[in-house]
Parts: C-alpha cells; sequence; structure tokens
C-alpha cells in the first residue's frame, strides 16, 4: 500500500485524502496545528512545528510520494527536504516559483506569458522606480500572504506617498515587495490543470467572485465564450508544461475587456476547484491522487447538464445562540438544487476563516448562483 | 466537535467516515482486522477484539453516538453495550430482528409484510415438519453468515434426505436453521431509507444481480414500474416505521412475477447503495451522517437524468503480474461513462472478497451496465 504524505491538514488535505483512500491509499498528515481537520483522519497525523526536523524525517520516511496543500511551506521544511526532492509532486522547483510572486511573474513574463505591469522593490534604490510607477497599484509582500494579507491598494499620489514610510520599515526588516498595476477586471477565473508525464488534462474554466481578497463564490459553467475557454486552458496547459509540474496547477486568471492576464499561480488543489468534486465525474482531488499513486488520469466530464455554484462559509456566516456560534441547518429541509454542504471541522469560527462551503445547481449559472446565496443566508439566519 | 463510534471499518465503514468528516464530525472505528481500511483513516482505531471489553469501554466514551456497518456483532459487544443502548443509531433492538434470520421474518409476518413460506428449524422434532415442507427451498442459518456463507440449496427429495445428517449435527451444535421456499425471481432489488425522528426519507429502488450469492452489478433507476417502485418504497418506509428506525435500513426485495416479496433487513448503509455517492445529491451514508449528526435530512435527488451502474470488483477480479496481484489501471484511460472506480484498500485479494467497485453512467440503464461491465473486464485483463 501506497502512503502519501500531506504537509498542510486544511480542508484541501482533507478532500484529497478521501479521493487517496478511495483509491486504497494511506495517508500521512503534517500541520502543525493540532486542530487541523485532516489529522482526526489519518492513522498518521504529525502535529509538530515545521522546525521539527526529526519529525519532518519521520514524516519522510513514512511517505513514498509527498505533496503539500499550500504553497507557503518554511524554508526550513525545504531545506530539510531537499535531499528527499524526488518524492515531491508537484516538484520542489515548482514550489519555488509559485510561493515566491516576484519569481513567479518574472517567469511569466520571461516565458512570455500574460501578466500585469509590476516592478520589484527589492532595496531601498527601488522606490525612486516606484515613485514613477503607474497608479492606482497594488503593493504586495513577496513571500506568504494569502486571502489579501500583506497588501496595499494605493489609488492616488497621496496614499502612495504616506505608504512610503511603511514600505521602507519592511525593506529595512528585509521583506521583498512588488508593485503591480491595478486593471479594470472584467472577471476573475481560474483553470485547474493536472499533468502527468506531460499528459495535460483542464478543467473548464470556473468564474470566481472575490469579497475582501478572499474567494466568496465560484460558479460553472463560467459565461466565456468558448474560445475564450479554450484559449484560458491552453494557456493553463502551457503554464504547466513551462514549469514540467507532475501534479496538479491552478492558474488565476483577470478578464479585463478581452485580455487575459495571469493572476497568480498555485501547485494544489484550489478551493476555486470545490465544485469540481460534485459537478465533474474527476474532482481536482481525484486527479492529483492518481498523479500521486501513479494511476492513469483522463479528461474530466461534468456529470450533468445542469449549471453548478459554490459559496464559501466564512466564520462570519456563523450566528450566536446561547453560549456557541452555530449555522441554521433547519435551512437544509427545503433547500432547492441542494447538492452538498461540506464543513471542514474547524474549531473557531473566526472572521473571515473559510469553515466550511456548500454547493447548489440549476437549470443556468445565475439559478445555480442565487440558489447557492439563499441557501448561504438562510444557514446564516436563525428561525 | 461529535465524535461518531462505528463498529465495523471496511468499506462502508470507511464512505461513512468520509460523509461524517464532510460535516466536521470526528470518528472512533473498532474493529478486529487491524488492516481494516477504515483504521488507516481516523486517529482513533480500535484494532482489538470485540471481546475486549475494556477497549469496548473506551471507544463507548469516546463516542456521542454509535453505528455499525454490519449486523452480524457478536452477542459479547451488544451484552458490554447494553448499558448505553441509548447511544445507537439504528437501535439495538432493531439491530436484534436483523441479526437473526428467523426473528426477521416472524417479525414480518406478524406485522402483514409480504415474505415467503419458511419453516424454523430449531430443534430435532422440527424435522418431520421440514420433511413435508415444499421443495425446491433453501436452509439458513439463522445467524451471521453473508454473501451465501452457511446457505444450502435444496432441489429434489433426494437432497433433502442426503442434507439431513448434517442439519442434525449443526441443530445438535446448537444452530438454529431456517428453510424457505424457493420462487422464480423475476427481479432482485434494494430500497433503503433514511428515517430521522418519524420522518422517511427513501431512495429510488436499485435493481441488483447477485453471482454465487454476492453482489455483482447495481442499477439505477431500475426496469420497475413508477407504481411499483412507490409501492416498493411505500412497503420499506412502512418496515422501517414498524421497526422504529433512527439511521438507515436497507430492504432488499424479490419480484416473482407481479409478486413482491420481503428478502432481508440490513439496519445500515449497503453495498447496494453504493451508486448513490454518484447519482444523487444525498447518499446513503449523508443520510446516516445528518441522522448520526442530528442535522435535518432532506429528500433526495438524482443528480442527472442518466442512468447509473455500479459493478462490484472482486478478488477475482485481479490477475498476476510478476509477484503481485493486480487490475489494469490503464484501462482508465479510455473509459466511456466513467463515474468513479474505488479501491478499498484491502491487502489480499482473494476470491471472492469484495476489493472495491466502480461506477459508469449512459443514456439507458442497459448502456450504462454494459460500459460498467466492460469496464471491469478491462481491468482485469492485461494489456
Amino acid at each position: 500500500m501506497k502512503v502519501v504524505g500531506i504537509l498542510g491538514g486544511g480542508q484541501l488535505g482533507l478532500f484529497l485524502s478521501q479521493s487517496l483512500a478511495r483509491l486504497g491509499a494511506a495517508t500521512a498528515v503534517f500541520d502543525p496545528d493540532l486542530e487541523a481537520p485532516t489529522h482526526r483522519h489519518t492513522a498518521a497525523a504529525f502535529p509538530y512545528p515545521f522546525t521539527d526536523q526529526e519529525k519532518l524525517r519521520q514524516f519522510e520516511d513514512l511517505s513514498d510520494v509527498i505533496t503539500y496543500e499550500f504553497e507557503h511551506l518554511p524554508v526550513s521544511v525545504l531545506s530539510t527536504m531537499a535531499e528527499h526532492e524526488s518524492l515531491f509532486r508537484p516538484s520542489l522547483k515548482v514550489l519555488a516559483v509559485a510561493q515566491d510572486r516576484l519569481m513567479e511573474k518574472c517567469f511569466l513574463r520571461d516565458k512570455h506569458f500574460p501578466v500585469v505591469d509590476f516592478l520589484a522593490i527589492e532595496k531601498k534604490e527601488d522606490l525612486a522606480a516606484f515613485e514613477q510607477f503607474g497608479l492606482p497599484c497594488l503593493v504586495k509582500t513577496v513571500r506568504g500572504g494569502y486571502d489579501g494579507k500583506g497588501q496595499k491598494r494605493l489609488k492616488s499620489e497621496a496614499e502612495r506617498q504616506a505608504f512610503l514610510p511603511e514600505l521602507l520599515a519592511r525593506l529595512e526588516r528585509g521583506e521583498t515587495m512588488v508593485a503591480e498595476k491595478l486593471i479594470d477586471l472584467s472577471l476573475e477565473m481560474s483553470c485547474i490543470v493536472a499533468r502527468q508525464k506531460g499528459r495535460c488534462v483542464t478543467m473548464p474554466v470556473f468564474e470566481n467572485v472575490h469579497k475582501d481578497s478572499i474567494l466568496d463564490t465560484t460558479v460553472f459553467p463560467s459565461s466565456l465564450s468558448r474560445e475564450l475557454d479554450a484559449g484560458v486552458r491552453k494557456l493553463a496547459c502551457d503554464i504547466a508544461a513551462a514549469l514540467d509540474v507532475e501534479g496538479l496547477l491552478t492558474v488565476e486568471f483577470f478578464l479585463s475587456g478581452q485580455d487575459i492576464f495571469v493572476n497568480e499561480l498555485a501547485p494544489r488543489p484550489h478551493n476555486s476547484g470545490h465544485l469540481s468534486m460534485q459537478a465533474f465525474n474527476l474532482s481536482q482531488f481525484d486527479l492529483l491522487s492518481r498523479i500521486l499513486l501513479d494511476i492513469p488520469i483522463a479528461d474530466c466530464e461534468p456529470i450533468s447538464e445542469q449549471a453548478f455554484a459554490m459559496a464559501n462559509i466564512l466564520g462570519d456566516c456563523y450566528y450566536r445562540d446561547g453560549d456557541r456560534s452555530t449555522l441554521n441547518m433547519k435551512a437544509l429541509e427545503q433547500a432547492p438544487g441542494f447538492v452538498e454542504l461540506l464543513l471542514y471541522g474547524k474549531q473557531e469560527p473566526r472572521k473571515a476563516r473559510k469553515m466550511g462551503h456548500l454547493v447548489c445547481r440549476g437549470a443556468t449559472p445565475a439559478e445555480a448562483l442565487h440558489r447557492a446565496l439563499a441557501l448561504r443566508k438562510a444557514l446564516s439566519s436563525p428561525s
């Protein structure tokens, strides 16, 4: 029996471990958080700090192959594991690109993939160029940061000037930053690619809406024309090939007018791919599982003619009932188009924390989305 | 967080634990088999004999609610657990009826549910009546025995006479037997009922084919008329109500001409319900999970207009490749109508052992079944 090591035990790790279990595999899960959901569903939980080299080695020894559910792995892990690089799917080289925003953008630009204008801010001397950089813009930290953490949006010269002292302080702390042009968004979307020994399988494009930089909803099919959908999928495939990915690559795109820009790469399953669990015969987790277990992948097909919509459930959706935070499960008794409600088993429904998600279907994307939002609202409202 | 105790860690326990995990719950799994698949996917595995009272008590203490994935639990377990009867879904009373074929048949007959003629053979004096019992008939052990184990089919008077010494020996060992009339089968089918606080949700009827008394294929939708489908579902509901089930009840039926007979009851998820994982928005495991976690159940709906077929993969499907037994995974590259392949992670592909199953879909039940059988054949054939 194969044992797959998963770095990170959040919901993405949990759903991956479920797909793996359905193919007869065992898992080992490394996550410093004792309460990480996946720890409860594996016989080999490693709830230790990422600095614990001995535990990392045990985890490695147990694993026939290793993957990760988030790309911001500390350097300590990567250096400990570098000698076992061959176990990683996708490779540590892919991870190195994806976990550094600047390296990622440079890679994309060098390979002539469409990215918005950006500027590296690595040292004090770069500030002059930054003061010339077009507005509005976003300034992001190069490492770490997700769901909009570590981002600053600058709309005016006054805002830029006000931000300079903080920027300088961050540079002095050794942080690297990147400024990127803020463009008019027509659409945010993602495309998930599975790549196995040079064979690429892409999922159709998903249409995403973010709120406060956190994924809020995903809809399938997207409103892209057939040609644009094919173009985006081809682009995602080409990027996966340029990185020589063995595993999954999620590519987030912007559509601005008729122009497509690559926003971010994530070499792992993605929250925007949740509805692939219900809408397709092979989910993103199934595809990755096959690659990890050396089982041939295949094209993934919609399971129905209907449209699907996913709505994230943040801690904000919970309300107080006596001394506990809760959702109103009575909402499930009458939920038109209900497909699935998933709760991740996280203890504390903190604001902006991803606690679960739900999926509804409908005759059109609009109907599916309407139903998903209505159900989320009903879950968030006391009877 | 709720902890659900599951007695039995086979594939049914595994899929149940996955549904529970998707609702944020934790599991504890008791199964004497160290290699039971579900042990690998829980943080609370109890791989101890069912006679280990201390471990059973620990398991009980950990569990907020207890269910079981097979009904032939040893009396030792039940007597140890009787004081915590209130934790059980379904109740131990339901289990007592379902784990004793004679009690089950008497219950059904007393409540006027249709069962084929049967005769209890409990003591030597019953042999005279048995010699008068109509032929052909089946003689079954009353306790234990599944997949046709412990059954004897008698077609002629000569066979009956030849069987008498064995029957006598079994009675003397203290076994109880039941003889039942063998009827001409038009169809075998099953209906899964979820019952929560008096509310019944039934799945549509599944059409099953057994080979050598082991479930071979399941197809949905069945070939029953709409009226018969409704009739069978009503009957299944009424039986669940008569038993006051809180949880799942699978009712296996025979159709003989236009007559319906109840064959067996299983107060748990059932292998014939596997395709509910792919074909419906709520699977049998999802419904049971909701009941165990006190979340309202809802009607389950087909996820598509298409037909679905499940084919079991027994150890017999594996072939030797060098020193290992294997399936030909290349078959997955081109598999029309593929929906899912599940492998249970059992180590030894023994003859007649359930190792996995696959699900295909098609425009008609016949097409779905044809595809499922073709894929199974391809998996069983070296390239």
